[in-house]
């Protein structure tokens, strides 16, 4: 399998994790694609991705798979013990709302904010711009903040009870936040103690070592 | 089971046709939220469903669950025949990606067309709009048709061989579309075929008349 990916990007780092949660690492070839020149801009990885988004998985027979959640549904399937994703239907639903939750009011929120409402990826990349937007999308994300602050308050992991695709996605959040800069509010006690608790975990800690950066060859 | 949602919503669309598909319906109670008079907005609702949108499930033990892809992988796990979420890792993987493109390409876009470049739900209800944001979204979703048109020039279903939560997914956005009066292309020969396919499944002809319109209960 190749991955397609940018090793500080958050997005990747989603899949980054989930590989080492499974224990897949060793399975994955990873191909640079470096967001900071535009390369998934460019025709040939549109025609890999058409969203023009990192990470891409693309298998041996050529298949390919965009989008992180897609992507761990894949891995979490192929491993089989049903890790990430959940096991019962309850389980495999509540996963996804809480992923999605996460995508919705604070990952892509932030990913507005960066690309809309500060330099983002430079002029070269980002041709068009609509601030008043970005500002918006980055008070979503610190409310969406207070609210995974709230869910931490009653139970220890985002979907409930065990570590999950969902966890993964608001590390992914966070992850985004540092890089543009924008705090977690003191007063989110539960998110910060769980997130001081995920960054423990070795597929957290170990995702950008898992594989340097190599030269781009799409 | 208790499914909050508005008879007409493209969204809410996706799940009754899904509940079409798994045969499910019997199973259900249809509670109205009506979008037109944003009760979509109300603290009630939002303590259901924080991101404020249509449709939630409802278990009868309380559980929520929101987000349209997660409550198909709800319903379709609870079957247990795998009809509409895939059975082997690849096929899950295709569809969840497929699912989640025909959201940000069309679904997402043409809500925030409607919602910021339309007068949407009415002034009491867009409380704030970004008219030049909305007309990009616009742009994007009609790109977005023409993407899936060259998808369905290759294949019969959104997803590959067989009919999916990826197709209910772009049925979605097209019920959307039809909504906001964004016509699909003539020359997407392909997806207007397969739209028109579409339309005779029961499931998706009979969405509306699953449950006829209530009086709200939240
Ligand atoms: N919905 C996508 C989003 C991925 C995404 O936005 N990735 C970032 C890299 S961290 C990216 O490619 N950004 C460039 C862009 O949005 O144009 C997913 O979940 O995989
Ligand atoms: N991501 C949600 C989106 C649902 C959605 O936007 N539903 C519409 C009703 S058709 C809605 O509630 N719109 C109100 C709003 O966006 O504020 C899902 O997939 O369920």
């Amino acid at each position: 399998m190749t991955i397609y990916d940018w090793h500080t990007g958050p997005y990747p780092a989603r899949v980054r994790i989930a590989l080492g949660e499974l224990r897949l690492q060793s399975q994955v070839r990873f191909v640079s694609i470096d967001l900071w020149k535009g390369e998934h801009k460019t025709p040939a990885f549109l025609a890999k991705n058409y969203s023009g988004t990192l990470p891409v998985l693309e298998l041996d027979d050529g298949t390919l798979i965009a989008e992180c959640t897609a992507i761990t549904q894949y891995l979490d399937a192929l491993n089989g013990d049903h890790l990430l994703t959940g096991m019962t239907p309850l389980e495999q639903g509540v996963i996804h709302m809480m992923s999605k939750r996460a995508e919705i009011e604070l990952l892509d929120a932030i990913s507005v904010y960066f690309h809309h409402a500060t330099p983002g990826l430079g002029p070269d990349v980002e041709i068009y711009q609509n601030a008043e937007w970005g500002l918006r999308q980055r008070d979503k994300a610190v409310r969406g903040m207070r609210y995974f602050d709230s869910v931490l308050r009653q139970r220890p992991f985002i979907a409930g009870h065990a570590f999950s695709m969902a966890d993964i996605a608001v590390i992914g959040g966070l992850i985004f936040a540092e890089l543009v800069g924008l705090p977690v509010p003191a007063e989110c006690e539960a998110l910060r103690a769980w997130y001081a608790r995920m960054q423990q975990r070795p597929s957290v800690r170990n995702r950008i070592t898992m594989s340097p950066p190599s030269k781009a060859a799409t």
